[in-house]
């Protein structure tokens, strides 16, 4: 029997909600595969500043990196918002992603034929879009110092971040971004603004030179992020795998993923050099609908099957949990948020039960 | 007779192709409304490297601060692209952006009623938008120093830029802002990172401030970028007016352009404390279809209608140019990015002669 340390990070809003269905779906594989999960719930962002005054706890931290995977829901809320940075939920996310070192996320923006309707796009605009995006996640001006407040010359307030990376900061990213491509069989595209800015020159010049020298078989070209944030919206289906910086990830994600018109479908997977992984739904707190049984668990659900492949190596179980999503699909159930003429409605709790039955 | 100094920049690719055309139609409607131009052509971008060496020649930074208004088409191609930074086109830009000192871009996105089924987006989505959105352009990481090579402490070679803003360039630009959507009665969203930029956080303050204090009776909100891009997507009609810094405004300028599915319709304008503006379309240069007669150019011939309002205050002859514009489609006439079944396919010069017997 396997048995694997998960730590979980409900977090904020909707976190609990979704969080409750995908541990009892994880739990409901685990019997049937043999997989035994030794679950530590943690708190992080909002519910953490509520409870010990810091948006990412020293214990939650230390449980984090004790375990095989980390599994959080969302985080944030109106509450917070006006916080002090160092008193902000988000601060609490960037303390994890650097204290667990989780360079990598994977983030997948799928059309599911099911919910082709669902994208803001024209159908054959949107229909078969499969796109991956690889961000960098603990660099770049997230990250980068100086950092602050000060004075500039004529004696003005002003503040300033700092976007800079080095090589081996690029060049591991890189290989992740041509690994991945590689395995999809598809082209990667590194986007970058190496028109203006230096710190773009080299991650362009440094991911060049990994692709020749260690991914001749992968073909590699190079987009502006201007270029890349507008052909997203004309014409996804020109990418398979895109490979970029923290920021313009941040952002090129967040378009992807609104393209599918589904962000409550899609998981993340955040992974480092050998610690455990970081798995969490693409969407966020959503304040506004926490405690009403409304949410959408899918994302959550599937994020157990990414950590349970990706960070685990537990495919057979993972193909399950997709599987019994497809199926609930297939039978018509909807969340709110996916809701069409024709199918049958469901809160998140009453979708955990159909998961379970499908399983 | 009023006797205006234009220069006018060409540039690379379709430039002067488009331009050709949008002169002949600023000259006609000067015949007709009793202004002269005086117009004087100078290089910039790639042609200016070919010619000269120096993507920004110094008389033509001469020729643009001595004139009323300057008039750009667009800049770049393949041929430059593997330039050194000193020697790219785009540095040809920003030194004029910064030597003209126009701080505050203009860039609309107006989805038009006999173009609305061009966009990617379903045509519920689409119709209807009209955005304008205020992009600050002689700042932020565009600019900021210091920047360039090095090597961190680890001793890997590094690269790095600095975003950075003043109170002074954030209160002048909020201003513009706060200004263009008081004129066009609609709310302000202000578009930042400020859950992790210091700058940001600036930013947000400062555009609050302004709010209060000079422009109580503009409703103002913020949106994080990554929000914005994505809402973009969702339901531009949520939107209005939009301020943000340089390279966000760069990124969402360019969505909300590709949102209207016609980007050869869109002008722009930058402008200055003081100085001439400079007006050009939100396209490229289009190096694949240049000199082949294919080219829209009715989004200089716009660009033109906006340097006679907002550069010269010359609003009945911009409203000519934009009435035989909205002719010229009415009848159906069409260049290839915008042909669609029932309408009739022109070139860049035909349209052109179609603009002129509509004025
Ligand atoms: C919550 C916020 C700090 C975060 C980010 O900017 O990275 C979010 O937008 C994301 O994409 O995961
Ligand atoms: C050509 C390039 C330097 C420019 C920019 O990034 O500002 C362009 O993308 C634009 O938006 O005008």
């Amino acid at each position: 029997e396997r048995n694997y340390k998960v730590t979980l990070l409900p977090g904020d809003g909707i976190g609990p909600e979704i969080m409750d269905v995908a541990v009892n779906v994880m739990r409901a594989v685990g019997a049937r595969e043999g997989i035994k999960f030794e679950f530590t719930e943690k708190l992080l962002g909002g519910a953490a500043l509520d409870a010990t005054g810091v948006p990412l706890p020293d214990d939650t931290l230390a449980a984090c990196r004790a375990s095989h995977a980390v599994f959080l829901a969302a985080i944030g809320g109106y509450k917070w918002d006006s916080n002090p940075p160092h008193l902000k939920p988000e601060t609490g996310i960037l303390g994890l992603r650097a204290g667990l070192g989780v360079f990598a996320n994977l983030r997948p923006a799928v059309v599911l034929p099911q919910l082709a309707d669902a994208s803001t796009l024209k159908r054959e605009i949107a229909e078969g879009v499969d796109i991956m995006i690889i961000r960098e996640l603990t660099g770049g001006i997230y990250f980068g110092k100086p950092r602050g407040f000060g004075v500039n010359e004529s004696g003005h307030r002003c503040a300033y971040n700092n976007m800079v990376y080095s090589t081996p900061e690029i060049d591991r990213i890189a290989r992740v971004g041509f690994e991945t491509a590689r395995k999809r069989q598809g082209p990667l595209c590194s986007v970058d603004k190496a028109n203006i800015l230096e710190v773009s020159q080299l991650w362009r010049e440094r991911v060049t030179a990994i692709g020749k020298e260690e991914y001749p078989d992968v073909q590699l070209s190079h987009m502006y992020v201007d270029n890349a944030a507008m052909q997203l919206v004309r014409n996804p289906k020109q990418f398979d795998t895109i490979v970029t910086g923290n920021l313009f990830g941040d952002i090129l994600s967040d378009i992807s993923a609104q393209l599918t018109g589904s962000i409550g479908m899609l998981p993340s997977s955040s992974i480092s050099e050998s610690g455990p992984g970081l798995f969490e739904p693409v969407h966020g707190s959503a304040p506004d609908i926490a405690g009403k049984d409304k949410a959408n668990p899918l994302a959550q659900v599937l994020s157990a099957a990414f950590l349970l492949k990706y960070g685990l190596g537990e495919t057979k179980a993972a193909d399950l949990i997709e599987a019994a999503v497809s199926t609930a699909l297939d039978k018509g159930y909807r969340t709110g948020d996916l809701m069409s003429s024709g199918k049958t409605l469901v809160g998140c709790k009453k979708m955990g039960e159909i998961l379970l039955e499908s399983l």
